[in-house]
């Protein structure tokens, strides 16, 4: 199990998106739900090819794709649509993306 | 303060650091002030933009760096050498790096 917690990629050149967000902490039940929906939903997507999250007060979720199209449709996504504005609107008091292309990577284990 | 935990960053292009890792729960005092001291020692170094870290089950560290080139020199730094081996030889369990270069950002707050 613990070896789907970071996720497994091909080799470079692909695409990184680094969401950091910090939370409200309002109707978070419903935050939990549409978290969850998202990241199945995403899963789904053409070019989708991993997603790593982690969270304490700082919430860091990396997705990772094909191409930058897959990340452009994916954000096009009516339902992801939906999630965004709610996410606006109602769960983050502040959040950044950035669209980052990864040209390497090495590890262990 | 809220402000500080996700980094403040230039405009786009720049590079970014995405380090995911598993922790083997051994000697974890030791890693406790061994990270926050690398935290300090890479906030000196040349071209270091920010950071933003989050661990649950999973870690993840994101380093912004302003070119590769400052990425390799922290990378060589002899004391992140020494924590570096550590953390191959005792803290972590399985980890990946992966080198990007930020494109383009967008965010609320």
């Amino acid at each position: 199990m613990t070896n789907c917690l970071i996720a497994t990629t091909p080799e470079p050149p692909y695409y990184a998106v680094i969401f950091s967000s910090l939370l409200s902490d309002q109707d978070m039940a419903a935050y939990q739900d549409m978290a969850s929906f998202m990241l199945d939903l995403a899963t789904e997507q053409d070019g989708f090819l991993g997603v790593e999250h982690a969270r304490e007060k700082l919430g860091i979720t990396v997705s990772y794709w094909e191409t930058e199209d897959a990340i452009l449709q994916w954000k096009k996504n009516v339902e992801h649509q939906t999630a965004q504005k709610l996410g606006r609107d109602v769960w983050y008091t502040q959040y950044c993306i950035r669209i980052a292309k990864v040209e390497r990577e090495y590890g262990m284990g």
